[in-house]
């Protein structure tokens, strides 16, 4: 019988990939569950990853002259009702505030007290609210564009939560403007996806396909919802972000009126998106391995760890100095747009501080000893290489060459999953064949399956819905043209055999 | 009759300083009021004066070992009752959620439906919650110490609200620290404020006097609140910012216990501090005239505006060429650790164009036309100065000497405000002479009056109450040694002629 392979994480991904999920969270100290049901607390490698995700979005936005404010947490029930599609999508999942105070009270516990005359829900995403301002701004074609974005929590009572994939309360962007024409408001819609896919791509290096959605599937009160869609290493699909074109749908639920140069008042043009803390799931599922997460370079909340070698006492003093002069040196570098992080981890704990800093992911990292130093080297392993792959470098060709390891490690994740991706996509036009792809070969037991199927969608309702009920599986979008899995071909739907006007990508997702 | 001298916002600060706040918020577009209770909707100006607060504070926080986390907005009621002094202090304004659904009544309105098995509260500042993590992170000496903040928004449910200086909801950091040791955890309580102080004196040009709260002022549940108190230029304090030493009140609370050295379990020294979007208010109150707010460039959310002058349709380009490459040298400057931030504003509103930028208080404006072209000059207001005196300066001096030019208005703005509390400070031994002061010639009139009254306290709780009864006056802080208004000298307290060790400092506040 073969050795099982020894793994810093239990199980395995092939295993029991769900399971994977949760414990690689831990192992990598990004997160934990809260006692709060559904919410969890991001732990600082976790809000790091966030931090870095949040500056390049932010800068990416604002260089499209989106501006950021802030909106009240809270929305008047009245607010959301103004929009009836709306609401009705949310309603099933709001925190409710009916209370300004508490009160000891007969057996002396607190119980809440002040009952608010109208109770106030904590947004679940604030179109309702933000357009309210929004009205009160524009009077004139001259106030347009307004382009605002804010960075908040928000909250939606999710009945079965997931870590950073699905949770009560999770962090994310919204960004909401205000357009004189439905044009301009749809190339904005577009233009905040691409940013989306920008951010995937380049940051996270997360291959994305980027479409719309089918209308069961857009957000609720939306005229059209473009998305990104990733593959995770389950080969299920996880949204990425989404951009939507809300028509003048919330210009009349909030009254958001202007005139133009032609002086007829008209509703303006409004688009909403966002992307939120569930990419750091798609980080972690889309790059993990069985030694933990591993992040990309450029989100990495610290690039290079320095683990000094010691193992004399007088050895000490010398190491420890060259280490610290190393770290000097590579923090005095940029690594797009930001210094150099690096860790120096003295921690007297033997071989658990090396796997330690493999489960949280960190690019790269040193090992430096006398012998090295001896020899002016250093002992370098790539968090994208197996952890028993590391080489020996000449110290100075290490510091001059860090910055572009960090890129071959961003490349090399990028297209390890692209590969992986098309690896798992397929073009399927038999309706038998499609059953069986997204058919596990044991129903009780989690297992990797599946993947993308570019197939044909008559563009039915009832189509998409058999496929949820019967497979569980779901139409992620419909490619833009130009895009991975576009084509412009027409055939016959999978369900139904109707007419299609072409494939649409399925998958099961999260 | 003398003609009132015509300023961009009415009131005065002297004709109604209450009313001049809100109408100069208004006329520098910072923010305003929501149509929620008491909460503010932050405009993208306002807004941007927080990013680069939170950036400068954030990067001190980081030099001093600090990490950012993210715990839930939600705290069970249960969580809140472990201490029982902080939960009296905020019971009375806590918003509390009770339901998680919405549902369509009987009259088919929406009414809050699934209720919660235990009512949560939104967070007025995070002790409890966090402290919960704190006991799973810590179980050995090795994991101390922790040190954490949040970003975060909090809700304190007040009855009369403000815009920044009050509000319901508002924009916070809390950090959380925990300690082996009593000293450790009274060093970082200082060492935070220190922080504290060097944000308000160096980016804010906010004068601050350090000292600690009297008990009756203290953090519900801490063992000793430090503060930071500015002068406004009504002569009220405001808290600018708090440290609180929590003894092992919230780690016997939480259960944070630790292992020694010694191997014996005790409880943890825990630490708490913030500060809020209310240093806008500071920022507004300390340096705005009647002619709108000033920011202190290095918190400004744009340094320089330039405003072309253009007559004639055919000066257009040139105009704007010469002005567009202008911006672009200053760009590529750097203040203080970013980007020179330069707006260009073409808009064609006549004389209402430079007086929309004094009233936001851009540090610098700059007006250039065909006639400065010629002369190669450019024409430079500056808004710590009058807006009538308005300099010609040689282009590449201008451009040589910006960097300069803000750092003296900076600079400015900070001598400014220390004289005007020096000028405003008093040392005051007779109760008749202290009564004096803090009461108004015209007791029906908003009127500005009163100081910062260095007079006695013997230390009784009673002495303080009668003050506030008497005068809205109350100790703003007992200032540490070597700080502004500190005195070692004994006396007989103010109020009652006991003995008193040393003098405080009294005041109205905010």
């Amino acid at each position: 019988m073969a050795k099982k392979p020894k793994t810093a994480v239990t199980p395995t991904r092939a295993e029991d990939y769900p399971e994977w999920y949760q414990q690689v969270i831990k192992a990598s100290d990004l997160a934990e569950r809260s006692p709060v049901r559904g919410c969890m607390v991001i732990k600082p490698w976790g809000y790091s990853l966030w931090e870095n995700i949040m500056r390049s979005m932010d800068d990416m936005f604002k260089q499209t002259g989106v501006k950021n404010a802030y909106f009240p947490l809270f929305i008047p029930l009245s607010f959301l009702e103004k929009e009836a599609e709306h609401v009705e999508g949310f309603a099933k999942e709001c925190a409710v505030v009916t209370h300004h105070r508490l009160e000891r009270g007969p057996d002396g516990g607190l119980v809440p007290a002040g009952v608010l005359a109208e109770p106030l829900v904590v947004r679940p995403t604030s179109e309702t609210i933000i357009g309210d301002s929004f009205s009160k701004w524009v009077s004139s074609y001259r106030d347009l564009p307004i382009l605002i974005n804010q960075w908040a929590n928000v909250v939606r009572w999710e009945m079965r939560t997931r870590i950073f994939l699905r949770t009560s309360e999770f962090l994310w962007q919204e960004g909401h403007t205000v357009h004189a024409t439905e044009k301009e408001a749809r190339e904005r819609t577009r233009l905040m996806l691409d940013v989306y896919a920008r951010e995937a791509s380049e940051y996270l290096a997360m291959p994305v396909i980027k479409g719309c959605k089918t209308p069961s599937e857009r957000f609720p009160g939306a005229v059209d919802t473009l998305c990104i869609e990733a593959m995770m290493q389950d080969r299920r699909a996880l949204q990425a972000g989404t951009s939507h074109f809300l028509g003048q749908n919330f210009s009349r639920a909030s009254g958001i009126r202007f005139q133009g140069a032609d002086e007829i008042e008209q509703f303006a043009w409004t688009t909403s998106w966002g992307s939120s803390t569930r990419l750091i799931g798609g980080v972690i599922m889309i790059h993990g391995d069985d030694d933990g997460i591993i992040v990309p370079p450029r989100i990495a909340p610290a690039h290079v760890v320095l683990l000094p070698i010691i193992r004399k006492p007088e050895e000490s003093e010398p190491v420890l100095d060259y280490v610290n002069r190393l770290a000097q040196e590579l923090r005095d570098k940029r690594y797009h747009g930001r210094g150099l992080v690096v860790e120096i981890d003295n921690r007297d704990i033997g071989g658990a501080r090396g796997w330690d800093w493999i489960k949280k992911g960190i690019p790269v990292r040193v090992e430096i000893g006398p012998r090295d130093i001896a020899k002016d080297s250093v002992f370098v392993g790539r968090r994208d290489r197996s952890h028993k792959d590391k080489r020996n470098m000449v110290r100075d060709q290490f510091v001059g060459g860090i910055v572009g390891i960090l890129d071959e490690i961003q490349t090399a994740l990028y297209e390890r999953a692209r590969i992986y991706r098309d690896e798992h996509t397929v073009t399927i036009d038999d309706k038998g064949a499609f059953y069986r792809y997204f058919t596990p070969d044991d129903l009780e037991k989690p297992e990797i399956h599946g993947g993308f199927a570019l197939s044909h969608w008559c563009g039915s309702a009832e189509c998409e819905e058999k496929l949820k009920d019967d497979l569980s599986v779901t139409i992620r979008c419909i490619p833009f043209e130009g895009e991975f899995g576009h084509s412009a071909e027409t055939g016959r739907c999978i369900v139904c055999e109707e007419k299609s006007a072409q494939r649409v990508v399925y998958a099961k997702a999260y």
